[in-house]
């Protein structure tokens, strides 16, 4: 019996034993583990996973694979915890939004017998909790992968395989590359979410003005309603592609503002929205699933291989001129 | 045989047609124009409208009720093309997104012998045109009403009642609000939306850092494909409002990246995406139509006068202080 151990049983974790669960994985017993024992509890019910455990270190113990699905900011101390009871060879990975940091604690904190592979599915919901958490949740949704400096290919793979069997599309990067792309498509989109609710909510006339909100502002400002931790957590160990890009945000801001005052703008503004228009148009078309949630639902699972796709700098580490380390297959 | 018109079979005109045709109204013919036939006739297949017109003088003639669903820069025309066409006594109303011109064109435009009402149904769609349409958009949803200023009670009373009796909640607000209000709730919101998607894809990267671009990056950017003219029209026509609240977005993402950028800046963060968080979640409570789209559809419809509510100025203005004019039923 292999055992895969999940830390965190909120809405990644538990969608996660889910998603794991669909694909009817042989002789696996899947654990899981929470602070709050009542999610872990929760997430035993909804049939996440097989078993709960009281404490982090016996819910590791013996596990080929470890997944941490945490706050980004309390992985370092899980790190530390599960240190020294991790069975040889065993893949350790993460789920959190950012990875330089993430992959910098488990240099540090983890032995160097165990692989460290981070990970960052692309996909979430507002509303946090086991109880939202979905098998689908990640089906047809980049989910980023990270390997630590000394991974193994083997392990690589086993992680590349396992999400690619419940329907996420590997998606290989840098975690350089990983920290700076989603600071700008996941991690601006939260703090303009934010932003919104912020300098509207605090108008004197609020009050007044809210009942004219409806499905437009609750679109746009749905992120503000994530959960306030894991964007602070994204921010603290994210704070420089972060800033660099609500610089940029205020810059086009600023020249939309330049246009919309100006006398005879009509074709400005024509060309302004035209474009924003074709380039979402544009965006959408490459990511079919993202289009209509229930369709990403009814589309058949991506064969594992295929499937998958490459950040620039990682896919030369992984595949040319790296090759003398690219041959082994287990450290430790 | 009463007869309603309505110009303009986009979205929100067929929508409408949808709408009111769930009401069973009794001996009501509805008639549909628009300037591209094959809209009107789309329109007409969906079962919006019982008859298309050829061309708007047609439409309106003998109507005692007219909907200009039109964009916003385009109605001031029509009202001229109408204007000796119009029924004595016939209640003219609108849909645009902004209130102030829209107002003031009709009091330029439409002869005194009808009455003008404006509408601003607070519902839409990114996805326009008649073939998107749908019977409940209104539903739950806030209409604004913004009678001209010497539009008769009995045709304001007309048009609420219409509108409450396929479920929308007439929201009674002075054309000044309505303007300055809308631009920070409905205005901005797709500015921010349409500013997401040009700082992001003007990147030299954007090929890569789009492929891991989600749900979240989705809905955030949803109203940036709205119609691109829908979008100029009321930039054009409500410049002052939303430059004014482009300028507060700006300020208040400036804070932000003030906060993000300090050391120890832990609970500043927690501080302002608690604070997010709790406002939507205080608005969205106030907006139960709007939490699942679903839900709203099987909301019993809310019955027609306990259920509106009103802007601060105009309820002055219709309810006290103004009843001088308040018992003329018609003019003309």
């Amino acid at each position: 019996m292999d055992k895969i151990a999940i830390i965190g049983m909120g809405l990644i974790g538990t969608s996660l034993g889910l998603a794991l669960k669909t694909v009817q994985l042989k002789d696996v017993q899947l654990v899981g583990v929470d602070l709050e024992r009542s999610r872990a509890n929760k997430a035993h019910k909804m049939g996440a996973i097989d078993k709960v455990e009281g404490n982090i270190p016996t819910a590791v113990q013996d596990a080929e694979i470890v997944f941490i699905a945490t706050p980004v900011m309390a992985m370092k101390d899980v790190m530390e915890t599960i240190a020294h009871r991790l069975k040889d060879g065993a893949l350790v990975t993460d789920t959190g939004g950012t990875k330089r940091d993430v992959l910098q604690w488990a240099k540090e904190k983890l032995p160097s017998r165990v692989d460290f592979v981070g990970g960052h599915p692309m996909a979430g919901k507002e509303t946090p909790g086991p109880q939202n958490a979905t098998a689908d949740l990640f089906q047809g949704k980049a989910y980023c992968i990270v390997p630590g400096a000394d991974a193994s290919q083997k392990s690589v793979r086993v992680l590349m395989d396992l999400v690619s069997s419940f329907g996420a599309r590997p998606y290989f990067i840098d975690p350089g590359e990983h920290d700076s792309f989603v600071a700008a498509v996941s991690h601006l989109p939260f703090i303009t979410s934010a932003a919104l609710v912020g300098c509207t909510s605090k108008s004197p006339q609020w009050d007044d003005i809210n009942k004219l909100a409806s499905s437009g502002f609750r679109d746009v400002t749905r992120l503000a309603s994530g959960d306030p931790i894991m964007h602070r957590d994204v921010c603290v160990t994210n704070r420089e592609s972060i800033t660099h890009w609500i610089g940029e945000m205020i810059r086009e801001l600023e020249r939309i503002k330049a246009v919309v005052s100006k006398e005879n703008n009509n074709q400005e503004l024509n060309e302004l929205f035209e474009k924003a228009f074709v380039e979402r148009e544009k965006w959408l078309m490459g990511a079919p699933s993202l289009v209509e949630a229930k369709m990403a639902a009814d589309r058949p699972k991506p064969p594992g291989f295929t499937d998958m796709f490459f950040g620039e700098k990682i896919s030369k580490k992984l595949f040319h001129g790296d090759e003398g380390k690219g041959g082994k297959e287990r450290k430790g």
